[in-house]
């Protein structure tokens, strides 16, 4: 299977609203638009922004094929709009945050600006990617935060939702996964990848013993056995000490077991005996079987001396929201700022060009609060909630970093971080300057986001002058 | 962005164990797998297959690129191994129910037959592409049943997880939905892409007429005009209908409008009321924001006149499940039957090369019972439930169907159905036979998956064998 994303990797009202804006002379008008989300998933109090990279290249590499021209001219089509296209590079610039920086409902975390064209063909892709990566990498970091000195391993291939299998892994890892059983992921990304064996593989042979030894035989360095094919403690252990002493003797260390069933406490202590007593200690035991951070944190609770967390579904498709809201909203347009207007206060978006300033303590830990302001603003004074014109913050006092920068340029891209380890280490230092109280699982504190008075009073003007109704 | 899928698009321990097969000069011997699943999702009665024709030109085209086999050397693999994969061809068989039948829980649904290794190494894509495109397909299915005569469109791709939208939009026309707006699915498998315009189409222009007519002028075939971006009522649908009278003039028709927000049932009765007072009753009214199956449900049951449903995120990643639970466990090694030994009954596996036999009533009704039964058997006259032996049903004097057929002999598809439309209409044909309880939304009735006495005597010798407790 050969999938070559193209310019038709998009939803059909772009090339139609594009036909539209070409057709009507529109399309080399200068808009402005902003990619932020609206809600936190899985109840929790931040969210690690991933997929950057893999956007820049792919809108860098964004054309129509002649294929995309031919279907695009039998679905009906303008000719001078299709040779438009046939030409179609992206020249555009994109203003955000890093990869792996920690991001918060309502602040602009892209600022794409480009012609009306340009800007509404990348919609679908720009968020097709981002909202999905920086979902996985989100419930990576969960999964992380409560086992820090554990490894945790992206299992989910079998489980993924088709293709978006390969974005999971590599956003696995830079949430805090240290590697993942997807080989194909793990060669496109530089990824380290990891796994053990199946019940199948014990299941071929006449006895579990001659299983192990085969696997053992064949795969010497990083042998893990999966030990609860039929009695985890009768039989899958004492038969993997028997080949771990055998591979001693070939100057091999078995590297693990795996148990993939049952009260998982239970079993990994008992197990842990049972090499100990066998002189054992360095043999790891890995363990799997519908793990999310709940089952884990439960886990490390009971202090299950278990080494290596296998996740799989759960985590590949970012159960249960399974998906991040993040929209792409039009902020400028032709030099002029512009409103969506909606009956929700809370949809009603933000306009103008802006940056946003992340506070911080002396010590540099976020402060707990995000500031937007006008991009020719310094960092304002003073902030009000964006939908509570009651609730302001005086900043004048704190340290500020502008998150928004220059990522890509006329359609090239900047400095393009693509070291998937050092985007990882950046998010942990990120976490590491996050007060506890947005980490926790229960009722986490909310990041507070406030605007500017300019950005404040743009709006409003804005909503009385599509509405004719008073300000809020 | 270019994606080729080769043979390390796979879970690691496959090529491990593939290793492990080939060092023990095992790799030849044969082996028989199924393909099943253990949980409906969504509560409902039925899943609907999908993903079949993607999988088998998949596997035909399955081989281990230059690429694969450097990283795999770079990774500590044997030499021999790699140049055997660097010839390797998938030349098993498959048999399985056809695509778009209606399948239930337990039942063979594919079954593999080939060498140990082979038939490993494809164990990762089929899980990949069957499990979410038969959760897909089944999402959709609830949501035809309940608009059975409304155009239902799925515009998922923004909020898809990565490149599993493509999956995502091939499956959900199998499932009943008319047309996707994802141009790039529609080009590859033919569906109908369709699509509307967006908020910020609207926001381009300094009014909302100008944006009506532009827009209109551009796309005068299939216009549906997006009117809530400032007022619906007061502004929106006015400035439509003034559009579509304009339109009128030139020999055309406005197709329809859209909803986005607000009371949908509200909007869309009011909307009608306006464009029927304008001697408009042909201008469809196409609804979108967060739907899914009660939604559309609740909408038809209050008459809402809605014509077209835009089912976008609910639809595309199969919320709130994610994910069908969809697993491939050998049944036979080496010519010998083969199980998997579980604490929990429920998760002990049928030994044996399988048939399923659906049964019917007289009038091609689904009977409500499949029986599972040995390949060399006819359809038995008694099956007895897989966990329950106290359960048994007499089934000799009913019609039956046998599920299981070719699909792929030797690595070459046989008779593949690559026509959406096509397995579509058959889906839809089996949902007519399949009976009302089992396709309700509220605690849908159970249909049940009997074995026959040759397959309960064969799985319990080896329970007692593997266990060395009495059978059950």
């Amino acid at each position: 299977m050969n999938i070559q994303l193209t310019g038709t990797y998009t939803d059909s009202y772009q090339l139609a609203m594009g036909q539209a804006y070409f057709s009507n002379n529109l399309h080399h008008k200068p808009a402005v638009f902003d990619y932020f989300f609206r809600k936190i998933p899985f109840k929790g109090g931040y969210v690690i922004f991933a997929g950057l990279a893999e956007l820049l290249k792919a809108i860098e590499d964004l054309r129509f094929s002649e294929e995309d021209l031919s279907y695009l001219a039998e679905s009906g089509y303008d000719k001078n709009y299709l040779n438009y296209l046939r030409d179609f590079r992206f020249k555009g610039s994109l203003y955000g945050v890093s990869e792996g920086e920690i991001i918060f409902p309502t602040e602009p975390i892209i600022r794409v600006e480009g012609n009306m064209l340009e800007i509404q063909l990348i919609e679908t892709l720009l968020l097709n990617i981002l909202n999905f990566s920086s979902l996985i990498a989100t419930k990576t970091a969960r999964i992380r935060s409560v086992a820090p000195d554990r490894i945790i391993s992206e299992f989910g291939l079998r489980r993924a939702q088709g293709l978006g299998g390969l974005f999971a892994s590599r956003s696995a890892i830079i949430g805090g996964a240290d590697s993942t059983s997807n080989v194909f992921a793990a060669k496109k990304y530089g990824l380290k990848s990891s796994g053990t064996m199946a019940h199948s593989f014990v299941q071929m042979f006449d006895d579990e013993l001659e299983a192990f030894r085969s696997f053992a035989k064949a795969n010497p360095e990083n042998c893990i056995l999966l030990v609860d094919t039929y009695d985890t403690l009768k039989s899958g252990v004492p038969n993997a000490i028997k080949v771990a002493k055998e591979m001693e003797k070939d100057g091999h260390r078995l590297y693990g077991i795996r148990l993939d069933s049952g009260d998982l406490s239970y079993f990994a202590r008992k197990s842990r005996q049972q090499l100990d007593d066998a002189g054992l200690q360095y043999v790891k035991i890995a363990a799997s079987n519908q793990l999310d951070e709940y089952v884990v944190r439960s886990l490390m609770q009971q202090k299950a001396p278990i080494d290596i967390f296998g996740v799989g579904t759960n985590l590949a498709i970012g159960k249960p929201d399974a998906a991040l809201d993040g929209v792409y909203k039009l902020v400028m347009a032709d030099g002029i700022p512009r409103i969506k207007v909606s009956e929700n206060i809370s949809k009603i978006t933000l306009p103008e060009k802006k940056q946003v300033y992340r506070l911080l303590t002396k010590d540099q830990t976020f402060y707990g609060a995000d500031a937007i302001a006008e991009i020719n603003e310094d960092k304002p004074s003073k902030i009000t909630a964006p939908f509570d014109a009651h609730k302001s913050m005086h900043i004048a006092k704190l340290n500020a970093e502008a998150l928004l920068k220059p990522l890509m340029k006329n359609g090239k891209s900047i400095d393009l971080q693509e070291n998937i380890e050092e985007i990882k280490q950046f998010s942990q230092k990120r976490l590491a300057q996050l007060p506890p109280e947005y980490k926790r699982f229960e009722n986490p504190h909310v990041y507070k986001v406030g605007i500017s008075s300019k950005i404040q009073k743009s709006r409003d003007e804005l909503f009385f002058k599509y509405t004719g109704r008073k300000n809020q």
